[in-house]
């Protein structure tokens, strides 16, 4: 197939490569010309713009708009929305909140455009592992789109079979599935990100106490100073934890035990945010995922005001004056 | 009465000075003479040692011991508690863990010697308003107590009373109770305080909410620059978040709004982490007590290893890198 | 001065008297005939419909609606909006979300509409104690609205001043502050309530503690059987723990210790849910509010689906099978 | 090398089937003669009591208890210790406390008996895939037991290796770690198990809130009814989530996608309890994993004496009913 893509950081670039590979066309668009001919070079089409893009893809033309969450790939998407026909495909593949896909999907409607999202992981490894794609839209676009899907995912690999799986949509087993309507595809996208954060926070606590297990503060026959990277080794080995994440946390341990070249100042993305929204609406009770995003925003503050008024108060009430660190 | 007082820090000189006003009579012990000076001259009798103490004081000799938790109180106990004699009664008026109380109380039974845990609340206020008691021990000893008991306890005051306590202990709405035996007191403390650290963090992270809506990163029109002091004094009355921690905010907010002379480094002290292990161990969920010493802990560290090995898992899954502060 | 009052439950009722017995002439509507009548026999002139309420209100007119929050609230606010000329005022004392308030305010101010929220404290106490209020709207306005605040404010009562207030707003001191624009009133109500969310669930916690301390999973010796009303009691004396919310926990549990009349599930009303969202839009961690609002929601269920999970992962990896209640 | 193992339950069994299969020899002692005589079938050799295990083994003699944590473990530590001799060891390989090992390892010193701790992961899939191994104990017992290990644990596999490896104990990788003195190989695997709960109940929100996504209390356009099972399986595959945990919660929900055989009624082993403690010991904030704990607390309770207190607070305010569930 031929599919445009718009967008050409990090993961629109490799997502090109990994199409390309497998024999589909990709005509490509960014405002950072250096990223537009890393991607010529593997074989893209370059166009000049929207426009010229869709009339280089053949009809229904499909573009995949992977653009950093938020107002730029609005004002994209209604930009070339505005050049497309009917029987179109928008997709977009970047993070964007569900409900923003609900609404596009029902404003595109009527002019016969077909919106298409895509929750996409990966990160740096999607090129050479493949992405899993978590995808909301209409069924007849999804299976048209498949080809596109099926490239870009996974597929199988060397993972071993769930029992019972014969039975059901062999999509899933390939790293792929079409998870529901306009939306659902970036909404599943969002809970993984939130299970992501508390699956993070809590190796980041566990390891936090064997490392501090050391601590001058504990009893002298009670102290252990163990080795972080053999700890996460070991546990990629027959151990229930054992997980990619755990995979990442070996790399860098055994690059550097104390993580010297990180201060620790943490980003979170909408999706963390947006998923604790989600669990409220729905009246779910979600304190794990939610205090791993908390501790991400106090990672970025010297103090919060919070800390302040507790000392306040301390000493108010009880005339204590502050430690010092 | 006569009692003896060991440890005239903030709590036990003020407490030496609440029961001397009421007629009784302080035999006093500190290491540091300013300190026993100062009590001096309230009224009190001055012991050069224990020994003294107990020589000066009529049978049965009742000896407060009112110290920093921890080793220090379990040695002039321990050397108190060898000079005494049969029917004496020590008191430990301190922030003693409530399994010491039983263990010592256990150890005095069989020479006689009668062990009182008193949980002691009141800060810098207490001497003028009273100290809330909290008290664990034998029936008759904490009935022979009473005098002392009442003294320090705030009385009824002109606070509202509660419906139905006529049929009750009266010696609650004048501010002391008989939890149960030896250790009971303490631990009846030991939670007071968990509940303390929890209504504290629960200000605090409001407080915290309502400052940063002033933020430049929230929409123009969705911003508002609060006053602080005005909010914590308007809440004092006819709201049901008013409390004497509120009280206390209000004072430190009006004094300044910023807080500017904090830091936001929070001690915390053994009666939280008691708490949550008691927690633990009846199966009894305590979110909001834990997480509130957890920001304590926090707020100590510019940094947790915790924060750089999320650093480091999203620096090797996605290539991010970390933000500046 | 005279006032329009629309929604006479619990709250509105109570307002509408207090107004009345201070000399405010109050025309009313609702619904429900049997709350008008209650109100009219107090002295308020009842209102067939918002026309007529408006007819017999002198020029500038001023509304107060009481309404529960959501959709009721915004019916009949463009309802009354429609017929309100330049000059008009219109309340809303309601739990509205303050986002609704800014937007509101904004559509009202090209037609010359004065808008004012009003964050109301004060529960089923309000008619005699005098409700907290935090206001948020045009300065000219509130001002204009004055007579009404201070009668409907608690006053400044026999409540301890805060040193220092001489120099600022007396209106804190009276109960009623004047926040900012249009939301900021029903903003600091928000957390306001997302504060009590937290203190509440502190106290919880707290006395399950305390109860559990007699079960028979602990060791015989550490068990306590803990009086919960005498505890409260004494607790409201001199302990730094006092407070408003632990009066109503004495008042409960002098009634009947083990709560036998509560099941223990526990609604949540909107401002839990928005403190949260607030918290995060401003990246402030807000732990206590958040877990506080997660305990009611999983208090409202028999099972989570969560639960289920991890009792199904316990048995795929270990075969554990799950404990009888 | 021929090893005693008491205790054949699920681990026990096991432990001796995967290292008679490799010509290791086991004298083995359970209470339950079925147990024993199913072991027996494979190879091992039975024993009538403790000293007639002892007996069987060649010197130094080398047993390993597998029993469930707490009293029975101590009970038959102490009997086995007592029938030992200068050089013998034994080894801990159930979870039991790690402070418990410092005592008893510092206690069997002086008789010149070894105390090894094995702290051992692999569940019902030990036997074929291995177990991974945390040891605690003198460096020179350790390789003396290299081959036992070395057998049990799940070797290097097909998991792909970690950057920088080859500079390092290569032990990790085959799946066993020395982690220090006696203690530590414990400590290690609670703080695994601590992981563990975290990583779990970040899982169990996550399938919760997508559950709940079907929910009539969501507005209609924005309800999707996902997949479970699907989600599950295609995050197996190129996603940062997948892990040895979603493979079972695949497992689980490809089976039954409504989790119908299982209440949600959830155990918890002391390792979960002890990491918490572990975090306040050192002070290091523990959210997540506290959090998990607690949920399970939760789990096995209808309601809460704290759900009543907060029903009881509301109704006192603001004469609130219970909502009916």
């Amino acid at each position: 197939m031929d599919i445009g893509i718009i967008g050409l950081g990090r993961m629109g670039a490799n997502i090109a490569r990994r199409l390309m590979r497998e024999g589909h066309k990709c005509v490509v668009l960014d405002r950072n010309q250096d990223a537009v001919k890393d991607v010529e070079k593997a074989g893209a089409t370059p166009a000049k713009d929207a426009a010229d893009m869709l009339q280089k893809l053949s009809s229904p033309r499909a573009v995949w708009l992977m653009l950093p969450a938020g107002k730029i790939t609005e004002t994209v998407l209604t930009e070339v929305a505005g050049l497309m026909r009917e029987g179109d495909i928008l997709i977009d593949g970047g993070n964007s909140f569900y409900k923003d896909d609900i609404r596009r999907a029902k404003a595109l409607r009527p002019k016969g455009i077909h919106y298409v999202d895509v929750g996409t992981s990966g990160g740096v490894w999607g090129l050479e592992r493949g992405y899993c794609l978590m995808i909301g839209g209409d069924q007849a676009i999804v299976t048209h789109l498949d080809p596109i899907f099926a490239c870009l995912a996974p597929g199988i690999g060397k993972i071993e079979r769930t029992p019972g799986r014969d039975r059901r949509d062999p999509r899933a087993e390939h790293g792929y599935i079409h998870c529901g309507p306009a939306g659902s595809g970036h909404f599943v996208k969002m809970i993984h990100n939130g299970i992501e954060y508390g699956l993070m926070q809590a190796y980041a606590e566990g390891f936090d106490i064997l490392r501090n297990k050391s601590s001058s503060d504990l009893p002298e026959d009670e102290r252990f100073t163990l080795d972080m990277a053999d700890i996460a080794e070991v546990w990629r080995r027959g151990s229930v934890v054992s997980s990619w994440l755990l995979d990442l946390c070996a790399i860098a341990l055994t690059r550097d035990g104390d993580l010297k070249s990180f201060t620790g100042s943490v980003s979170d993305s909408g999706e963390g945010r947006w998923t604790v929204e989600a669990a409220i609406e729905e009246a779910v009770p979600a304190d794990v995922l939610s205090t791993a995003l908390y501790t991400r925003f106090r990672s970025r503050r010297d103090h919060t005001f919070a800390e302040k008024l507790l000392s306040a108060m301390r000493f108010e009430f009880g005339g204590h004056v502050e430690p010092k660190k």
